[in-house]
């Protein structure tokens, strides 16, 4: 017989805390796939929460509102690509390679569910300040973008273009498998982020 | 004095068809303008009616309910994209030369109206039906870029590519600006295809 004591029915401060990130996890995680999968205006409360057995007052006590919930989705979505832009700008090396790491990263997050949302999500859908917020904070990805560049093109690694233009274009590249990319297909999204990348950075016309 | 006769107040048969499409036409864009700078849920067709000094059963009269007066704006958008295939498709030369007369078209059309809505609506805010529609018309314009594609690895003025995410690549990075382009800015719309469709066929890294 074992000497290790039988778990406490009494969790501890650890173990509740622990607890109760696991629960909001496990909500903020099947509010975002029904958001992507029927979008944020045909979702109800009600439903995500009975997709995981519990109430909506769940939701409120661990979430807020549904406008929260969504706030809440997009927030972790743009942390993800910060911390990727974050890796890219401090690894050393040419302006290109450290673009293409960033890209590679960017097109990943955006066809996981988090980022899926950021990209699915208007401005119009969050309340006034939080779509504030939320336009604040794409700004930061996309000026991280536009450094990697300049960099890049003050390196000679990239064609000299206008930083905007060129960041818009490749951004929008990039959002776009947010719309149509499914997993299971031939091609899982970590080849999909690699192939694309390589397109935009080759180009269409043959060198 | 002029013996011109004055023209008569009942209108004939053809002026009461162009005055029918007039007001269609004002209605649409009205709409359109309304859904792409709101969202779709945050428009009221009573305000879009008002745009005009109508009322709402002026709507219902001449487009139907919100959700057929979101399709007929798609519809068009749709239109003016597979008019920009067809030219492509008919005009001789180079693979990449049609392409990219295709590219330029199919940009511009994303930063005006109808091309605009097209892009920003998603397959949950139509119904069941429309949707199926809807996609299957944005298969017909993924089938022309794809052809037009083949056509240039075929004569050697494209890169070999998976045609399927050459097309899906170009795509969103033309599709995008339908979000973030704003007429009276430092580019035109026109400028702004040209521009991005030069970064597209060249690519990131110098040549």
């Amino acid at each position: 017989m074992s000497d290790r004591p039988a778990p406490s029915p009494f969790p501890d401060r650890a173990q509740r805390l622990a607890n109760r990130a696991a629960k909001r996890d496990a909500l903020l995680l099947a509010a975002v796939r029904m958001f992507n999968e029927r979008g944020f205006h045909a979702t109800s409360l009600d439903e995500v929460a009975a997709s995981l057995g519990v109430s909506k007052p769940t939701i409120y006590h661990h979430l807020g509102n549904k406008d929260q919930v969504l706030l809440e989705c997009v927030l972790i979505g743009l942390k993800q690509l910060r911390g990727a832009a974050a890796i890219a700008a401090a690894r050393p090396g040419r302006g290109i390679d450290r673009l293409r790491d960033f890209l590679v990263r960017y097109a990943q997050i955006n066809m996981d569910d988090f980022g899926r949302c950021v990209i699915r999500t208007g401005d119009e859908a969050l309340s006034p300040e939080s779509a504030a917020r939320f336009r604040s904070l794409k700004r930061e990805i996309d000026t991280a973008m536009r450094d990697l560049i300049a960099a890049g093109v003050a390196d000679g690694s990239i064609a000299p273009a206008d930083p905007r233009l060129l960041a818009f274009t490749l951004a929008g590249a990039l959002n776009w498998p947010a719309r149509w990319f499914v997993a299971g297909g031939a091609l899982n999204a970590a080849q999909v982020a690699e192939q694309m990348v390589e397109i935009l950075i080759t180009g269409v016309s043959p060198r």
